[in-house]
């Protein structure tokens, strides 16, 4: 368990240097969970008690509209951080559902957790800072790639940003995270 | 002049509190500045030397695709931060434009100044941090609607939410927000 506790400071030393008081104070605020393929870490209408960060395994985040199609809006896997944001940060149901694609391992942080090592610890406000920013650009270009580019356009974009991710994830789950059908998919070269 | 700053000294005291120390340590890193409608903030190729934080006026980001069809990313009204966030964080050059719709007024902030300010004062780390998961929030609601609505979901919910800014905004360009055309826009019923 230490070791797991490890990487999770690695990560943020990876941006922020952080002293061992520091970190001792760190540490007991992320809660160590395991859970296995199918299971929800989040469903909608449910509280959204945490955000969470990826030790191993797979993690998707999706919408499901009134079809009952489901909608991905992100694909988690080591390294990464997923949630409800909007549902965490507002502390309201959940808007989204948040399932495992593989077993999984992960540390869950409170959002009252992070807003006090955020006050307590500038190098973890930080981190936080940083890490967001990142996740904001990330998502500016998902959605300038929605408006201007085609579906086997993104395709290939996802395939060379991400190639080890779509070789792990079933093709009808590429499909709902590129918008299209899975017939569609089928058809792009790649 | 003054008054500008402290409009932007009120924006930073609604998420945080800071000392008159403090203030007065921040507030030179920001340089004031105007420009007319039309004239660009951000072209494309060059360099991205500041975010933009808008006191008055009305300006708009986006990309140009191949055909030289306008993709709109944001709209950035009073009180909003709008930049080329790809290009500034990576100090690369600017991948979309960034221009005035109306005459506009804005403080510039350079990178290496935003990370100064951070460092130096954790209260504006957090500011950072928490206007920066404001952001990403929005842009995945945004992508969200753009996988699971209609365009004229997706227009009734701009109306609904940014009335103002629908009233203020050419129909044409909130077309190119909605990824739809003129004429589509036009049969919505609104």
């Amino acid at each position: 368990m230490q070791d797991k506790y490890q990487l999770l400071r690695q990560h943020f030393e990876e941006i922020v240097t952080l002293t061992d008081e520091e970190w001792n104070f760190i540490a007991p605020h992320f809660e160590h969970k395991k859970l296995k393929k199918h299971q929800f870490l989040i469903q909608t209408g449910q509280p959204v008690d945490c955000e969470f960060w990826i030790i191993n395994g797979l993690i998707k985040s999706y919408a499901v509209d009134e079809k009952g199609s489901e909608h991905i809006l992100q694909f988690a896997m080591e390294d990464y951080w997923v949630s409800d944001y909007y549902a965490f940060q507002h502390q309201i149901p959940a808007t989204i559902f948040v399932d495992c694609i593989e077993d999984s391992e992960f540390f869950c942080l409170s959002l009252e957790s992070r807003e006090t090592i955020c006050q307590k610890i500038p190098a973890m406000a930080n981190f936080f800072r940083i890490k967001s920013n990142y996740g904001f650009i990330g998502l500016q270009q998902r959605i300038l790639s929605l408006l201007t580019q085609t579906a086997e356009e993104r395709y290939d974009a996802l395939l060379f940003k991400l190639p080890k991710l779509v070789q792990r994830v079933p093709k009808k789950l590429i499909a709902a995270y590129l918008g299209v059908s899975r017939e569609t998919l089928s058809r792009f070269k790649g």
